[in-house]
């Protein structure tokens, strides 16, 4: 049985497919609190394998810090945590004591990790320090939950630096994207770099650069953030160094995550009504051999499928030959299909004739008849296409949902209907940005980090000067 | 500054080496909640990546589920939660709102993973299930709190499966004896096969496999388990099939979990005085390259060293050259000699002349001149030597601690001085097990599930017909 379509009935659809791609299953006692599924939990752990790549590239460390916080964190950087307090899950009572001191578990890890720095820091030539975290999260979120989208735990990767200069955090941040590009592009994802505005900064930062995807239904989907945190964490936490001067000062700091909201955005840029479209470079099976079996007619046809699985393994890839005598191939291809397989070769009793294999791609649906002999040249040619031809197929969505208006109604009518990114300009008023969020559920989600865009007009919504041209959208 | 000798006070030793090695850091603000530093996390990644290859190899698949238990599921099961209600974290509050049913952190996952398997198990078609999750557990143990050893919040690896027969179940528990033996190969650890007593066996199963390893201070440490769980939980979460002749059955289960506790082992099985000493199977740096250099007589080593670490990593091992000149070549030896790198390679003008290079083995201290031409001869044997090396010596350990005793009073002596295993025959009375107890705080620890051991006289503590031959100790 097919899916909806994606387009004409998003929410539905991506409730669907979680199952029967086998990545998430919601069937758990506690709302928000849901199972990754073992595809799901594959893909996830190629994107950690990308990740640790970039972080072992780029000098970065990964260690684990506690998942419990001591109250009097949470309330000693209360600028930062006030946002957080709401939805913080609190363990008063261990078995059947009452806890004197209560303890949250960790909405994020700033407060503990930098206590950890403060005692580790002493001298510029402990700087920079990089450090990494990969850990389950825990948002108590009171809203709607929606897996992958907004759960109540999750989760995430989370690198906290620290910096002898304001400079050197400065490139951090610049760093930060590089390794998260490197990430989306393996994906296949798009997105917009965007820094926030003012009065949407992480609490504590100087400045927040977010990623923002979009989602086919027209909403935008924040899939990671660094921020700029300047000094002040280094002030609550009391992060010190001796510089080579022998002064000491503060230390300059960023921090950056990305969760398993990117699978989210995987699933929903990619897919399609017959389920799971994954890039080539994430895939937890690149190929599925598949036999094609008449009565009487299978001779030869299991082992040659055997014999493929190995060389294609040989060749690098994850392939799997299924060779189940209790499923029909018309089965399988489905079930490869809705898991989301790049390619799919078959082999009858005719292909044994002629030397050949049928490579189907997931992707396109294109059945390409491929002599024996130039298989391996074929299959690295088509994966090459699928990878790029996914990020190509994400780049138009985002494209597409990316419109210039210069009136409020205008902008009123598009947020309430079709939704994405409407490119406008601000004058800088956070009256206005309210104004905004009061009319039409959206947001200013702030101006382009990697193209430098100037106003061209007044503001969308007081007319007067407009001094940013900022991209505004519903948001998950 | 050298370490303590880790035979003359253990205990000292254990706390220093687990900072300075880049292990754990103790100094949070919740007692028992750790920090894992990137030394001790990168082993951690290795023994992922080992178990991974073996739960690969024989068809496990990784999932994760969700951290919170609901309080109805622990008393559902109360025979196996009992014991584990006292050390039980409560989440009763979210933000200022009391819960009106409070929930449970895990302290393992039986409740919460059957619940869904009894969701997904439908027919023989969907066994065997054979499923491994990576994850934090939480046990606020009231009892002294120690690194690695016994921990508030720690990391493990637990699977659990499915099987449409007893038989099929018991083939699961040898499977697992297998997985872990390879992984315990890894890291070189010497421990015993244990069947724990059936007043040991955990709560709920038929029987318990334990894996007992021994600390330089005579204490066993249980390293991993493997519980042969019938169909016990089956029942209580109603976990049935319906099998190939249309009838419906309730499923045999396993289960078996390995934790941080493997590094406690690691470390205390090999380190000496000057700091860890690593397998190069689980170390993150097999080899360290240090340049001798003195005034003016540097020319090319620098650049030797670079080179050399470029051969090096093509010929697939890890390696850093450490061309730092802010530090001098003696420090950087203690450096590598206290993180256990288990090779040192030392490069210095005479060497470059020579076209050699000094080989230094972390293990024995040897150093052995090695000409350029057969350096990747000596390399590979020289690991090889190590890796088989420390496995003996942790076998030599453990070998020493093992001793027949046939006499209450001798067991007494020995267990409140020397310790280790007493090897004795027991007549299979509770209270001949409880009597040792009391006596000398040791335990019954089973008897040898991988070689057949007969009893040889009567039991230790009361003399009658001794029926099996068990191993008393005192543990961690």
């Amino acid at each position: 049985m097919p899916l909806d379509n994606p387009k004409s009935d998003f929410s539905k659809w991506y409730s669907e497919i979680l199952l029967r791609g086998n990545i998430i299953d919601v069937r758990t006692p506690i709302k928000g609190a849901n199972v990754i599924l073992p595809n799901g939990y594959e893909i996830w752990e190629k994107v950690k394998e990308i990740l640790n790549k970039e972080f072992k590239a780029t000098n970065h460390q990964n260690a684990y810090f506690p998942l419990f916080i001591p109250e009097e964190f949470l309330t000693r950087e209360s600028e930062h945590f006030d946002g957080f307090v709401p939805e913080v899950a609190w363990v008063t009572k261990v078995g059947d004591t009452e806890l004197k001191e209560k303890f949250a578990l960790r909405p994020t890890s700033e407060t503990i990790m930098y206590h950890m720095y403060a005692q580790w820091i002493k001298s510029h030539g402990d700087l920079p320090l990089k450090i990494n975290q990969w850990a389950n999260i825990i948002r108590m979120d009171t809203k709607e939950t929606r897996p992958l989208l907004r759960d109540r735990e999750f989760q995430w990767s989370e690198a906290h630096t620290c910096h002898s200069s304001a400079e050197e955090a400065k490139l951090q941040v610049e760093e930060s994207m590089k390794i998260y590009e490197a990430l989306f592009d393996a994906l296949g994802l798009s997105y917009l770099t965007l820094r926030r505005p003012p009065h949407d900064t992480f609490p504590g930062a100087d400045y927040s650069i977010a990623y923002d995807s979009i989602l086919p239904d027209g909403r935008a989907l924040q899939i990671g953030t660094t921020h700029n945190l300047g000094q002040s964490f280094a002030k609550v936490f009391d992060i010190k160094f001796q510089d080579v001067d022998g002064s000491t000062k503060l230390v300059h700091q960023t921090c950056y995550g990305v969760s398993t909201r990117v699978l989210a955005a995987l699933i929903a840029l990619h897919g399609d009504d017959q389920g799971l479209i994954l890039p080539p470079s994430v895939a937890p099976l690149q190929v599925a051999i598949v036999p094609i079996v008449f009565k009487g007619k299978s001779e030869g046809v299991i082992e040659a499928c055997k014999t493929l699985e190995e060389e294609v393994k040989r060749a690098g890839y994850k392939v799997h030959a299924d060779t189940r005598d209790n499923y029909t191939a018309g089965w399988k291809f489905a079930e490869y299909e809705m898991k989301g397989t790049p390619i799919r070769l078959e082999i009858g009793p005719r292909d044994l004739k002629n030397n050949s294999v049928l490579l189907v791609r997931r992707d396109t649906g294109e059945k390409i008849p491929v002599n024996r002999d130039e298989l391996f040249t074929e299959l690295k040619k088509h994966m090459d296409e699928i990878q790029a031809g996914l990020k190509k197929k994400a780049d138009e969505i985002l494209d597409g949902f990316i419109v210039d208006i210069d009136d409020f109604e205008k902008l009123k009518t598009r947020m309430q209907n079709e939704r994405g990114f409407a490119r406008v300009n601000w004058c800088g008023d956070v009256a206005c940005a309210e104004n905004i969020k009061d009319q039409m559920s959206s947001e200013i989600r702030g101006t382009r980090e990697d193209v430098k865009e100037e106003p061209t007009g007044p503001c969308v919504v007081c007319g007067n000067k407009g001094v940013q041209r900022v991209y505004v959208a519903q948001a998950y």
